[in-house]
Formats: structure tokens, sequence, C-alpha cells
């Protein structure tokens, strides 16, 4: 008898005929004879209407205190979940992420998983039971409830399949698995059948959000084989792992993007040990999550630091930097806050070379302008113009077309 | 330095505006320097909204799994209201019904309360913090989240206040108080200064609903003064309490009224011992509330048996009751479920005669039929036509007027 996780996400939960869908979905796996373990994410749009709640009750909720609202949402559909199964005739309970023993860090709306006590599940799974666990939230040795941040409902999941030792996490959206694309912009997009925990990294950490790149850092440390498939159809999905094969691994495998870019310059900054930590270390207290950062060649000892932030971050990174810009004798301070950024991602890069020329001149036929280029091994991300990002995603996508056959 | 309870009921933070307006009189309270705990209902219509979805995922939805998704009404309420205050500069900690350590037994949807660790309570208490709990729920021993039924949030706030040995208990709600007759029916209904416990008890359990009879048992029991009045006034409200002068005391304090009534008479039960336990255990099994009880003086060894239900009872009792008529050889088992029922409320009757006749003769006079008559010592309560119920408040509300003055 195998151990199943699978998680169902907010779309797929969002009413109440979905929720019997979904009902139907675990009832076959159960039939098969496996014990399951469901995760399930907040109805739709729940998650958003709490926090206009809030906000309409503070100008600044309180952190503790939003993450046990928001919590409520992942509770109410695991429960309606558990309701919907013992409906049709199975055992099933509801637990939330405290009962099911997701300890957490007290870091409030973005806590991490310490560990998972999984005693109460397995009770549950040995009497019979199919567990239904309210994802995205945890809870700290002070009996305070936390949650996860963005992805935390596949965290959860992944975390869970780690700890119960579990066959298979199948994460279960509302597109059929990870796309050479977006293709809700590249009709001709493909499905891959497979893709390995390094690439998926990167094409989740910059821009597709088909899965949250926390729960493939997970999967990847644990070796959890992780399936990304539709709850509405049948199609097969696709599976990150660590054994795709060598043949398939040579490629560029996806074109990754994301519209939610800021950037920040601090011009004519004095190249000297220590600048860089007095700018980032404020920043980072402040609770602004840096993603690129670019120094550019020293010039006498006079260097410029270009980095980016998510929109959202940008008005408050600014409040943070400028000061210090000043203090620290930096000439000047500027921001950019319509830009995006285009990615091609594939292990394939990593030897052969010619794959930066290619992705450069594609954009360059295309008259798109290059503000910041940086790289990593299996990767080559460019920061644009924000109105550009959707032709750069179509002209690369056509131009490593080939790369892409499987 | 004085403790007080107050609990704020459903449409009192029916929205962010109202929340706010409760989190300002919380904080009034605060600033005269007390240690205030609050005690929250859910939102509005956010109960029936909940049950609602249930019913839509589960013809009979799991009674464990409906009180944990119940619970979260009272969640959401609790850290809105939290958030509120903080955003107030009031410092201010919302928990569950489970972190402020109302224990229950495992009765779901109608659990009671076993006791209150108020450890946490106390320890916030002493940090600063306005502690804000959800009402209406509990926890068991298996760490299983329960909910109290109806009237919940009231039990919550005496069983809180009884714990922590608070100075008083302040139930707001949308109406000024206790009325000597529902003031939606009768205008001229006056708001009552105070009442005894048992004089409310009775309103209570007879049809008054501003505030449910579990929390006045439970405030007699602890001695502890409950104040009705209304969130949305500044008027005084009536204090329920044990020191109401004889004065006072001596006079019809109230009218009740109650519309879901429905009755059930077994016609020709043999009159021997047994007979009444081998039907009402039966019904306690399956759930199902007896109210009044009345069996007629037996002739030939031969007696009916009737009973009243609330009215979504009366299927399920029937279902019951008929296989065990047919067993014990009743004649016959007939229904009535277009009743309701009107009582008069006053320890003034105790030792005074005249209630009674005073009360049939005015039904009389309005053509009113009594069905059936229960008293206790301080009520007197007749079941009529369910069409006939307003005037027969009305009626009576003008034929004691005199008693009700103060």
């Amino acid at each position: 008898m195998a151990l199943v996780v699978q998680k169902y996400g907010g779309t797929s939960v969002a009413n109440a005929e979905r929720i019997k869908n979904v009902a139907r979905r675990i009832a076959a796996a159960k039939d098969k004879g496996d014990q399951v373990v469901v995760v399930v994410s907040a109805m739709g749009d729940t998650t958003d209407e709490l926090i206009e709640l809030a906000c309409q009750v503070s100008k600044q909720p309180s952190e503790r205190e939003l993450d046990v609202l928001l919590s409520t949402g992942e509770i109410v559909s695991s429960t309606l979940l558990a309701m919907a199964l013992r409906d049709m005739g199975y055992d099933a309970i509801s637990l939330s992420g405290a009962q099911a023993g997701i300890r957490t860090d007290s870091a409030y709306s973005r806590a991490r998983i310490l560990k998972v006590e999984s005693k109460r599940v397995v009770k549950e799974l040995e009497k019979g039971n199919i567990v239904i666990v309210a994802g995205f939230q945890g809870i700290t040795g002070e009996m305070d409830i936390t949650t996860l941040g963005r992805g935390g409902s596949d965290t959860t999941a992944v975390a869970l399949a780690a700890s119960l030792g579990a066959e298979a996490c199948q994460l279960y959206t509302d597109v059929d698995g990870v796309h050479t694309a977006d293709p809700r912009l590249i009709p001709e997009a493909r499905r891959l059948d497979e893709i390995g925990y390094e690439e998926m990294l990167e094409l989740a950490t910059y821009g597709a959000k088909v899965v949250h790149p926390r729960a493939v850092e997970l999967g990847e440390l644990f070796n959890i084989p992780i399936l990304v498939a539709s709850s509405f159809t049948q199609n097969p999905g696709t599976l990150i792992h660590g054994g795709v094969s060598m043949e398939v691994r040579n490629k560029v495998r996806g074109i990754a993007y994301d519209l939610d870019v800021a950037k920040i310059t601090v011009v004519g900054v004095p190249d000297q040990p220590g600048i860089a930590a007095s700018i980032f270390q404020p920043l980072a207290k402040a609770g602004v999550s840096i993603d690129t950062i670019v120094q550019n060649a020293s010039i006498n000892n006079i260097t410029d630091l270009t980095f980016t932030v998510a929109k959202s971050d940008l008005a408050g990174a600014m409040r943070v930097v400028e000061p210090i810009a000043k203090s620290i004798g930096a000439r000047q301070c500027a921001s950019d806050s319509k830009l995006g950024k285009v990615s091609i991602i594939g292990t394939g890069m990593q030897n052969t070379p010619g794959f930066a020329a290619r992705m450069f001149g594609t954009l360059s036929q295309h008259n798109i302008n290059i503000q910041l280029i940086t790289t990593s091994e299996i990767r080559i991300t460019c920061i644009i113009d924000e109105t550009r990002v959707k032709d750069a995603v179509r002209a690369l996508h056509r131009a490593f077309e080939v790369e892409m056959e499987e």
C-alpha cells in the first residue's frame, strides 16, 4: 500500500461543484488502494478577500493577526472537502496545519517549516481516513498560527510527502503541467513530460507560476518526485524529478518571464569593501527581497550598483536606500518601475556555447533593448522594458523552438 | 484595576465600519483602566453562509467537520477586531477558543464547556493586551474543535468571566436590553433596568432571544452580573443579577413568545410505569429536544401523552415515535406543526393568585383557543395556534401593563 500526497490549488476548489469534482478524483486515488493525504488551498479568491477585509479595518494589519485570519481560508476548504468525501461514503477527516504538525518559525506571513510532526496524520491514516490538511499554514512553538507565504500549499504538500515517506507528491492546479513558455502567451508552447529539479527551480524562480520554487527546492532536498497536473483533465502533467535523462536535459527547456520588476541604481558609489553590505543589510532588515544585483566594473574606484526588487517594494526600498546613498557619498539614486524580465532555462546550456549570443541577437532583431543581464549555469536572464516582455517571450520561443523539441 | 468581559454579537461586527465602532467602544473601556477580555461572534450572516456551503457539498455534513468550518467565522471577526484595535494604538491579540482554553465535551454542534484553562488569557492580559476571544467554540481533550450551539458566544463570555473572576460581563447586541415584550411586536414594550436570573432564564427559555438561557444559567451559578445592552447606542441596558429588590420582583416582568412549536400526541397510551421512558429515551438518543410534556389524567388506565418539539425536529421525532406507539398499543399518533407559545413571567406570580385566571380570560376574550398549558413557579405558558401568537402577546401586554410599571 503506497502513500500519495495530493495538493489542490484555489481554482480547483473555487466552489461546491469543483470541490465535489476534486473529491471524486481523491476517491479514485483511494480506490486504487493507496493511503491518501490531501493538501488544499483556500477557495478561489478567498485569501484576497480576507486581505481586503483586513485593510478595511487597519491601515497596516498586524502580521500575527493577518496570519490567523488568512489561515481560515484553507480551514474552510479542507472541511468542505472532507464533508464531500464523507458524503460519497469515504472516511475522511480535515486537519488544520497545526493539527497536522506543520511546525514553523515565527516569521509571520512568510514562515519557514522547521519540521513536520506527523503523528496525528499517521494515526488518522491508520484508521483508514483520507486526511485533508489545510495548506499554507503552520504553528509556532508558542502555539501561534503562521502562514507560509506565496506557494505555501505547494510547500506544505512536499514537506508532508517528505516527512511521511510518500511515494509521490501530486500538485493539481488549473494548468496541465509545466510548459516551454506561458501557454496563455504562446499558444504553441508545449507541455514538458518531465523536467529536472534545477531547471524547474530556475523556471519557477524566474516567472513560471505553476509551482513555487520553495516546493521544488524541498522536493530536490528530499528527492520527492513532484507531478504537476490539471485537476480539470486527465492529462498526464509534468513530472519534476532527479532522473531526467541526459539526452532530454541537453536542451533549452523553457522560457520564463516576470512583469513585476523594478530597478534601483545607486550611481557613483566608492568601490570599497563594506559598501554593498551597508546597502543590502538595511534592505533585508526592512523585509525587502532583492532579486538581481549587478555591479559595473569600477573606473577610478567609482562604480554603479544596480539591483531589482518587486514593484510593490520599490517605494519602501527607496526610502531605505536614499539616505544611505547620500551618507556613502554616491552621486545619485535612480529608479525605474516599468521593467520586466525574460529568461531562457535549460541544463543543456551548461557546456554549450552560443545560447547567450542567440538570445541577445534575437532581442536585438526585435529592437528590444537589454537593460541588465544576469546568468546562472543553466539560465540567462535579460531585464527589459515591461512593454516588450511579451514580444521577447514570443521571439525567443520561436528562436529556440528546435532545441525544445523532445 | 478591574477585569471586564465584553461580548459583541454578529450584527455588531457585521462589516468593517461596525468592527471599527466596536473597537472604539472597547478602547473606551480600556481607557478607564480596566483589563478587557472581548468575546466576539461571527460577522453578520457568516454562520448561515458557511452552513449553506456545507449543504452544497454534502446532504448531511459531518458534525465534526461542520464544527471546524463554523469555528472559522469567529476566528475571522476576532482577528479583524484585534487589527482594528492595534490600528488605534492599543495592544490587542486574538485567541481562538482553543487558545483561550475553552475545553468542552465532544458533543459536536452543541458542546458543553467542561472548564476554562485561562492561563494564556491571563498571560496576555498581564502583558497589557486587550484579549479578543473567538466565541461559540472550544476544543476537546483530543484537540478537536467543537462549537457550543445556539447562544454559544454568550456562554463563552459568561464562562470566561466566571473563570477569570471578572467584575462584570457585558453582552452587547443589536437591541438595548431586555424588554417587557418583543419591541418589534409591541412598540410600547419597555426596557427593564434589571431582572433576576430566574426570571431572565424563563424569559429566555420561553422565547426572548436577547440572551441565551445557558449563559443566564451559568451567570446564576457563578453569581456573575450580566449586562445586556446595545453596541449601537449608549443606553444603559438591562442588568441581570441576583440582587433585584423584592418590590421590583413582585410583578409580571415580561411576555415571551416562540413561533417554533410543533406538537405530537400519542393517543390511548396504557398508563403504566416505563411507558414515558420507552418514548422519551429513544427521542433523546435521536437528538430531539423535547420542550413541554403533558400527560392527561388517566381514564380506565388509558391516557394521552402530548409533547412539543421544534418544528424542524417534528419529522424526525415522528419517525421515532410512530413505531414505538404501535408497539406499546397506543391508539394513534397525531401531530400539529402550526403552533406557537406565549408565556407570562415574573417572580411576583409566585405567591399571588389570579395571574393564570387573568391570562386565560384575556386569551378567551380574544377568541384564542388554548391547546396546552404548562406552568413553573414564575411562569405560565399557553400553546396556541401560530397565527394567533402575536395577537396574544399584544393582548397580554395590555392586560398586564399595570403590573409591569416599575
